[in-house]
């Protein structure tokens, strides 16, 4: 290669990273607009002394020797693994969880707020499938991995790497959490979720972040966010607890997830499901405060119903509108971060249903001041499956929604009083001297979008939203160069993942 | 027709009919949940300050000579043609309209109340195309005219037939306006819409109305609703006034509404879209009280914002969620009815883009308590074509909507307890005796949405969105039957219409 190719690549490559640093820097949205609260505070006493009952009289399971200790050892009641929670404890650990806290990312300007008014967009987790409009639906690889990595890396509107952005089924399951971590290291700069599939898992996790940070840095601040689900109804298995045991020590940041999908794991109405929620968000949070009080943790909800004829989940529901609405609250009574929301959809590909579906659950996560959006990106098939194209399509309007929460302009300059003057009746604005001021920065840009009139749509293929997306995925990852990461630092990661292998293959 | 196949029929028709009425009946919504204010009151001030320097220094031109009579005998000054509006003048005629009215509709269960906490659904308005999967884009015509007003007939979720719902282009421009009233009557029981075409074709309107409520009963409540649109910027032209004039003097209901696309009938910003919006609404409401005190208005507002590339509208952008908000905010200060949103896309077809741009738009449209929503199903091609698959798409969600709307439900049956207590951690409550108390309505069931697994959608044909819609349009169509008309009266309009068309073709 020339010196001058070279030289011109690193040059392309630096202007991109200032860009994508510059954009990404400035635009973790702000929640500047005023918070929808569907419930009063006497709802919200309401639904929480319910929670407070199921804490002190049904009880929550933990499925984990150690964890029993813990809480024994805190004055709970433990009875057959299953723990007694007297309200005055709960309020007692709860408060110690921080209200908001700083995720470091590799590249310091990627580093996100976690709480507070600050939103932080997360790509999809944990589909065992991809989909695409070229191969149809198939099982995930690490190679689907690295383009979604990549794919998160490249949008503007995507602030985190994310975690197990799909499962990549190729691989050894004991070993494959080392290759997703290595991956998000590798191929983004931007921050990234651990491994909770055991406790050994975690400990690798922060091995890794130890390696790539320092030890003592991310006991500060934490580099790693990783996922406890509560296996609902009730019931933290000794999976999860090992993870968040881990975790809590090692001062990384937890976000705690009740599982609940409505007429399954809870019963069929949202009330009901809203005091289960909350009781077994706060019985994960409170354990978390008791292994290591202060340890970062977000409240997290994830809650739909159940089709009653099929048992499937549904998405996009107004009762998961409903819910989602006020388990926010509820997280803001407790002054914790909240994570919820997505682009959810149970629809196979990128169809109007799956558009009607996203925005059903991404408008209300807006509205509801949501700070932690997994899944804001690539889900289809009520999880099972990440999508190219709708990663792209998401990403899009995760787009529109930056401008959305951006307060609206009351200045003289934005009344533009001179314009309309200027304008006779019956005229236009598309030459005044106030449009050509602000046409470059007025309205968000979709350039992924079809305005045009319906010949030119035909005159161009006639390509749906689904096309057009499979185009721009695939320029997307052809444009793509890696991050630099420093050589040393590199091979000591890789090191430290051969050696691991080396040992978990010999068990 | 044997006997019994025809008594079958007629039961058929009977049961049909009661359900129908009920549902429709049970179902206009209420606006219980609590309203979203997207600014504080000063904002809304300081637009208002805005709006009343527009309409006082800048003006709004009315291009007719009775409009500017009547502007001039009611104090206001009047300079070629432009009107400026004092203040107090504007408080104290808009303050003459009413809060609230009801529509009749010819089945009195079907008379939707406009405005206060009522919401109301009408069918997308004014296309000169329509598109079907299996025909693709075409010239409407009076048989797609009646298929939309079957389609919205049979919509428990549409509480209203609409107006010009297709332009039947197969028609004489001359006389169309009659067909698409008489097929309002004909195939539908719900509310309609007048023509606003000329001042004649309003008058044809009010005629036929007359024929079918009786003259004094729609005196006293409005039988047709019309949609006067402001040619923006700043002006009322001869055919809207016209058509304003005559609806006015019979007290029929008009829906003033000022049509901005940001950056080209209004400045690039948002704040000063809201200003020249509320400045022609008011100009247009306020001429209607001059006429008739006490006419039954609605404060209407279209507004969206272009693509500054293209000089196309965009549909479902962020900006123009905030103007929608924002806008029904000055609507409920003046204590007026209000109208807006709507399922807009921009999209040729019904594809993923369809789904995500109607939903940005219709979820601001409930919480924002809009009142009337015209364009609630079948719009397409920023509202250029009727698309029969997105009609019956957007009828789904709108029914999805309807349960959003209905309050949290905080008894104690709701909160389950019981159940929760009977379901072992981990365990699941599809038996539990709470499930089967209520699974019959727990939840909105969607029949056109796709909640199967990916094995069972690919075994059942891999139908997007789009097929699985293009089938239930038709199966809906298929089984359509017309409620009954009084062969007395239809006879009288048929008449009315003959007698009419001859008129106009000998001219």
């Amino acid at each position: 290669m020339s010196h001058e190719k070279v030289a011109g690549r690193q040059e392309r490559r630096r202007e991109r990273r200032e860009q994508s640093t510059a954009l990404t820097k400035l635009l973790q949205p702000l929640h500047t607009l005023p918070v929808y609260e569907l419930v009063g505070p006497d709802a919200l006493a309401l639904i929480e002394e319910k929670a407070l009952h199921i804490l002190a009289e049904m009880g929550i399971a933990f499925l984990d020797e150690e964890a029993v200790g813990i809480l024994q050892d805190h004055g709970v009641t433990v009875r057959d693994q299953i723990a007694y929670f007297d309200p005055a404890l709960v309020a007692e650990y709860v408060a110690k969880a921080p209200g908001r806290f700083t995720q470091l990312a590799r590249n310091p300007d990627n580093s996100v707020i976690i709480g507070g008014e600050h939103l932080c967009f997360a790509p999809v987790y944990g589909p065992p499938f991809v989909v695409d409009r070229d191969r149809g639906r198939r099982d995930a690889t690490l190679h689907d991995f690295e383009n979604f990595v990549k794919l998160a890396y490249l949008s503007p509107y995507i602030h985190h790497s994310g975690g197990t952005v799909v499962e990549p089924t190729d691989l050894p399951i004991a070993t494959r959490h080392l290759d997703m971590l290595y991956s998000h290291i590798k191929y983004s700069d931007k921050p990234f979720m651990g491994s909770v599939t055991s406790a050994a898992n975690a400990a690798d996790s922060v091995a890794l972040a130890e390696l790539l940070f320092g030890a003592e840095t991310i006991r500060q601040q934490p580099a790693l966010i990783s996922l406890i689900n509560i296996s609902s109804p009730r019931r933290l298995d000794d999976r999860m607890l090992g993870a968040l045991k881990v975790y809590a020590r090692a001062r990384q940041a937890l976000i705690i997830t009740p599982f609940l999908l409505s007429g399954a794991m809870a019963p069929v109405s949202i009330a009901a499901t809203l005091a289960q929620l909350h009781a077994e968000a706060l019985a994960g949070i409170l354990f978390a405060q008791m292994v290591e009080p202060g340890t970062p943790v977000v409240y997290g909800a994830f809650q739909t119903n159940i089709d009653l004829q099929s048992g499937a989940p549904v998405f996009g529901s107004s009762e998961s509108q409903m819910a989602l609405y006020v388990s926010a609250q509820l997280a803001r009574r407790q002054g914790l971060p909240f994570r919820s929301g997505g682009m959810f959809t149970a629809a196979k590909i990128p169809d109007a249903q799956a558009g009607y579906e996203s925005i059903m659950v991404m408008l209300p996560t807006l509205l509801a001041r949501v700070n932690f959006v997994l899944h804001a990106a690539g889900w289809l098939e009520g999880g099972l499956a990440a999508g190219y194209e709708k990663f792209v399509l998401d990403c899009d309007f995760l787009g529109m929604m930056h401008r959305f929460l951006a307060p609206l302009d009351l200045s003289e300059e934005a009344f533009a009083l001179d314009a309309i003057r200027e304008v006779a009746p019956g005229g236009h604005h598309l030459g005044t001297g106030h449009t050509m001021r602000h046409f470059r920065t007025a309205f968000y840009r979709s350039d992924l979008m079809d305005y045009g009139s319906a010949e030119q749509w035909t005159a161009l293929g006639s390509k749906d939203a689904y096309r057009r997306a499979n185009e721009r995925y695939k320029h997307l990852l052809h444009t793509y160069e890696p991050p630099p990461l420093d050589p040393a630092i590199d091979n000591t990661l890789l090191t430290y993942i051969q050696m691991r292998k080396g040992e978990i293959m010999r068990r």
